[in-house]
């Protein structure tokens, strides 16, 4: 197995964090994508996928897996080790759930707003800006936040009892929250025990 | 079992659908949701999904679940019948990939240029829009058909042999696009045969 990525940018690292949960992280050779300088965007690397995006799995036969929830799903039925996407019918369900919404809600949020809102990843690569819609997404970060906390109010982590792949792209999300200088208010205390705990995780500060 | 949703609705429809192809639809209960007159936006719908969206399904516990990935994770496991998910790894990591292509490459990126670059549910409903973003989705909602195109054309269905959530991801899509008036060129002849396929089936011919 291999995976294109780029070091320490925020989907890489929930693939890499995946990996260290289930122990499987000298099972993948890492080849690394020159992002910055749009490789990209090569014919080469949209072969591998079509919507240009790190990381990338590549399976031993050569099929190609895109999308963290993908690789990450392959990655939970591959290896053994606590499960990251749940067993019974309702647990799937119910983090599947939170997962979307740690997504949709913070991680996909932060993204549009770096991209858009800000400066991104510099004038070359983005060729298409809509500032207003950055903000926009930035503000709906931060507010959403408080959801988060809410629900950490209650329970141990984003989908229950258990550590899951909701935790770890609420967690990705955080970071990139970071990156993009949106701070995480101090009166958020449930969010930021869990943000700690998360990252004393060896799968996390082990990276 | 009971759903909440509104019939005819593009995300409703792919839970109908779900259930359909599991022998299922007479499992649930069906309780309509007055969108049109703002429900999802009172408290006692919040309660059911912070999000305000439809479809939600209640299991027998009382637990919520929302996000129409989650909602078939659930139909899939807890009813028999061909799997919509995927059984092996690797089927199930390319179905997720496809699954999520289809959503953000046609079906989101249709109802962002709905919500934002047309009058959408009316002044009452949308009370934000942004009309750059919503034709610039409308854009990459209309090439990314060439894309599913020519998956069908070396593919019976969007994930493979097997009919799957993809299959159903994009089936709603387009028909989100033909309520946007977003229309389907006709040289797109693979997606226009793959639609007029899944159109046949019995768990959408018969809803």
């Amino acid at each position: 197995m291999k995976i294109y990525d780029v070091e320490n940018f925020p989907n890489p690292l929930r693939i890499r964090i995946a990996l260290a949960e289930k122990n499987a992280t000298t099972e993948v050779e890492f080849i690394a994508v020159d992002l910055l300088n749009g490789e990209h965007r090569t014919e080469a690397f949209l072969a591998k996928n079509p919507l240009a995006g790190v990381p990338v799995l590549e399976l031993d036969d050569g099929t190609f897996i895109s999308e963290c929830t993908a690789i990450t799903e392959y990655i939970d039925a591959a290896f053994t080790g606590p499960s990251l996407m749940g067993i019974s019918a309702k647990e799937r369900a119910v983090i599947n759930m939170m997962q979307k919404r740690a997504e949709s809600m913070v991680l996909d949020a932060v993204a549009t707003y770096f991209h858009h809102a800000t400066d991104g990843l510099g004038p070359e690569l983005e060729t298409y800006q809509n500032i207003a819609w950055g903000e926009k997404q930035g503000e709906k970060a931060r507010t959403n936040l408080n959801y988060f906390n809410d629900i950490l109010a209650k329970s141990r982590f984003v989908a229950g009892d258990n550590f899951s792949i909701a935790d770890i792209t609420l967690y990705a999300g955080l970071v990139f929250a970071g990156f993009a200088n949106i701070a995480l208010p101090s009166h958020l205390t449930h969010l930021l025990a869990w943000q700690k705990a998360v990252a004393a995780r060896p799968s996390v500060a082990g990276l």
